[in-house]
């Protein structure tokens, strides 16, 4: 299981700042998309000049002109960029076809996805390589439970990889464990922390 | 009714020098997609800051985080930001609570919504200032027809204003206008037209 730290913060020197302290504990890190409405993707090369080694997420939630717009991320340098499970079959295609062609790497996002069985059928014909659940962080405080979410997505899921975000904690994180996703994506319980590397320590001891 | 030209390039150096060919012929001037994730809000500023006189639209597409992206596109001096019609429904909420806290507004993008009628009735109950009819650009050339669309939103919309969208040009331009939109976006047509300022005199002179 791979840990991605979500960079949610609207400011990249907050942001590079947190990810100092954890990147030898991380192998993704999420350029969030209210950074990227920011500062644009330069923050992305920025990120993945200073940590090589790592690999580079630009959450892009693309929606229109797949190819277009995942060429953008991906020059930028980034390995991975997301679309929308929401969008159109042709430009998920697109970003996908694009991705294939760099050698790089395309994880739909199926936030607002409303028949998630039935649209993860249709998104393995394109072949992404993760599906992500997502929780909408609008939805959190009014206590939607992503679980039910993961479990649907894992028994739906025959080839692409399982990403899952929304919340992620040390108290749910065992329960998300059981569904084996590929990837936990992690953010504000890291990134709002007192102790960033602490709490980076604490989700890494479960995922161990 | 009014213009909004869409600066799709994803060069800003480039949309820049179109604008300035055609300021006094356009209302509204749309900041794309790509050029934000490309350069960040900063080029929202700066058009704006060129060209106090028009109203700027950041087509921030929001998907999530309503409120916080929202206000990272009127902080950089957008007069109007889009978001999702596909969005979770407190998405949009949060979008237009910001707007009018800042006497701003908001646009919502119908790409993707699949029953268009009965989404655009829950969409009235958030007051959305404008919904705009967008057929896909990558869906544009497999001979989708946006005048189907845009006929159905018209007869749906009752509080908000309509905008349209996608490929517009001067062939289809007066099959459109028959649905009076209170904004025609163009994009493409102008911006890689050898001659701009002729292309937007054409659709201006049909809009009069």
């Amino acid at each position: 299981m791979k840990l991605q730290l979500a960079l949610d913060s609207s400011n990249s020197q907050e942001a590079k700042h947190i990810l100092e302290k954890v990147s030898d504990l991380v192998d993704i890190v999420e350029v969030g998309t209210p950074l990227i409405m920011k500062e644009g993707v330069k923050v992305v090369t920025e990120i993945k000049d200073a940590h090589p080694q790592l690999e580079v997420l630009a959450d892009l939630k693309i929606m229109d002109a797949g190819d277009i717009e995942a060429r953008i991320g991906f020059e930028a340098g980034a390995d991975i960029v997301t679309v929308l499970g929401v969008a159109h079959d042709v430009t998920i295609h697109r970003a996908v076809d694009q991705a294939r062609i760099l050698d790089k790497q395309v994880m739909i996002d199926l936030i607002a996805v409303t028949d998630v069985r039935e649209r993860i059928d249709q998104l393995e014909a394109i072949s992404p390589d993760y599906c992500c659940v997502h929780t909408a962080f609008d939805l959190q405080d009014r206590g939607m439970d992503p679980l039910r979410e993961v479990q649907l997505v894992q028994s739906a899921l025959k080839r692409s990889k399982m990403a899952v975000a929304g919340g992620i904690n040390p108290k749910i994180l065992p329960d998300i464990i059981v569904y084996r996703p590929a990837v936990v994506i992690v953010g504000g319980f890291i990134t709002n922390h007192s102790e960033p590397r602490r709490a980076a320590l604490e989700i890494k001891e479960l995922l161990a």
